[in-house]
């Protein structure tokens, strides 16, 4: 069976299935890729979920496994509504783990479910209910839950930070340069410009 | 001086002063709403930051204190390129917790800074370079580092899950049907499809 560090169910805030799942997937990108979990920055972890579906839970288990985390702006959705995830280190490649079909179909017969289905949210689904699904899949065989896939020619960037920071000229807040914008000539900040998309 | 769980630096994967600040503004906004670390769903933290500039680290503080994680949906950045969060739960309303401008003034000056902008990673920075910072960040007074405001009126949404999920015609990957496409009639994800934007 895997193991996964209590933090991690401490930060995630429930116990639930797709949390370790995500953690499972995480170690196998940073296997296959040959590297340690992220201390700084150097890898994207891009799940390819997406909003208004269940699952999504998956993506705070990568965040532990491999340190790609959101805060450090290497975590984005691809959202694409699909439980697989792609891990993308610029000097090492790029590996894609997805969930395949018959454990899907395996794990949604489990009883948290039915729960989850009725509206009832984790943290308030008995113990007894949610550990057999959590320890289906930490002991699930990998070749049995996981498909592995090395992407060629993958690409992801970030624009490269910079540190130029100036002040709203209505609001007087501070915004990085970025993301000043210019209306009647004045340097204004997003909100103050009324430029939200 | 406030004190931050070890995980949290765990989880970060570094030691730096932006993650800690995220933390309390977390803390704040908390209780300013009067409420406790959501475990499951019900409020969305809503960090004004963008791409492209440091000090990003905060929106992990903010999933660390509030539980508020990018794996629930619960956390979207703003894109405003802004030291701020917005934390909005439907059945208590919204708080915007601000970096004031003199504050991260201060902050600049300190050493850590010299170092990050010659691209030195923080997990490479000196312990004895990093620690005053993040002493500094944890033992400012509350109202020297941060503007409080209510916000009346905010509004933010997610779609309501829905848990149906169908095959991809083409790959023959589970697909959540919102994501589903349509091509030359066919039932396709995403990629299949060539829909990427």
């Amino acid at each position: 069976m895997v193991s996964i560090p209590e933090w991690a169910w401490e930060f995630h805030g429930h116990r639930c299935p797709f949390m370790p799942l995500g953690y499972r997937m995480g170690i196998i990108a940073l296997r296959e890729l040959g590297m340690e979990r992220v201390k700084d920055h150097g890898a994207y972890a891009l799940p390819e979920i997406g909003i208004g579906h269940p699952q999504t839970c998956m993506a705070d288990g990568i965040q532990v496994a491999t340190g790609c985390t959101y805060g450090k702006l290497l975590m984005e959705r691809r959202n694409y509504g699909k439980i697989a995830l792609v891990l993308y280190a610029p000097d090492k490649g790029a590996v894609r783990v997805s969930v395949k079909n018959d454990f899907l179909d395996q794990l949604g017969k489990f009883e948290f479910f039915a729960y989850r289905k009725k509206g009832i949210e984790p943290s308030e689904i008995p113990a007894e209910i949610i550990q057999p699904v959590i320890d289906f899949v930490l002991s699930a065989p990998e070749e049995a839950a996981f498909k592995i896939q090395r992407l060629d020619d993958f690409n992801f960037t970030r624009p490269r930070p910079s540190f130029a920071r100036n002040i709203c000229a209505n609001c007087g807040e501070a915004v990085f340069e970025r993301y000043l914008k210019v209306k009647d000539g004045e340097h204004l900040c997003i909100p103050c410009a009324g430029y939200e998309e």
